[in-house]
């Protein structure tokens, strides 16, 4: 049986922003967690949504039209497809739930790009 | 482009225990809130594991061997074919993510059984 998973103890092992870690696993899915903070690239997964819940601070999800803004226990579906940029003013830890096989950059790739990785 | 959730205004919106709503849809998956109060049914979800993340109160999921304990912020997946029971001796908030089409008591069925709904 899995163990649970506290988000305050996990989200306090690391400090690095743009480095998502997985801290459960639904069916195919992961359940991860990342601390971000300044702006990310533009991206897109063509074959997933994309589940943003805000933990604490302030998210930007920019869109080529528009944008939303999410504080803290507000959450968002990026739908499939859908060009987006994460910005973060101040730091923002942040829950995500989307396929395993989801890279962070979508099909941008480039240097922020970084693998799968557990807590 | 769907709109956001701000997960207290939702909760706002009903009173009722052990009705879960959905609030958005992840590809076919559904996120959905609940509030819970009092003992539910022992059942399982032979198909899918279920993600269960606590907002407020205290959650205990009872298994045949062993229980886990849920305080907010604290998430746990209870794996697919697990029977499992939540039992929520204070009123809880809870967040759960599953596939669109899992029935709340699995493959129990009975009273407690409620059909999927949206916000």
């Amino acid at each position: 049986m899995p163990s649970k998973v506290n988000l305050d103890s996990a989200l306090a092992t690391f400090a690095e922003h743009w480095v998502p870690r997985t801290v459960a696993e639904l069916n195919d899915y992961d359940v991860r967690i990342a601390k971000l903070h300044g702006e990310f690239v533009w991206h897109s997964h063509p074959e997933t949504d994309e589940l943003f819940l805000v933990l604490s601070g302030r998210l930007r999800i920019e869109f080529r039209e528009g944008a939303v803004e999410l504080g803290p226990r507000e959450l968002y579906v990026v739908p499939k497809g859908v060009e987006h940029r994460p910005v973060a003013d101040e730091e923002v830890h942040l829950l995500l739930v989307e396929p395993s096989a989801t890279v962070n950059t979508g099909t941008a790739g480039g240097a922020r790009t970084v693998p799968r990785r557990h807590l």
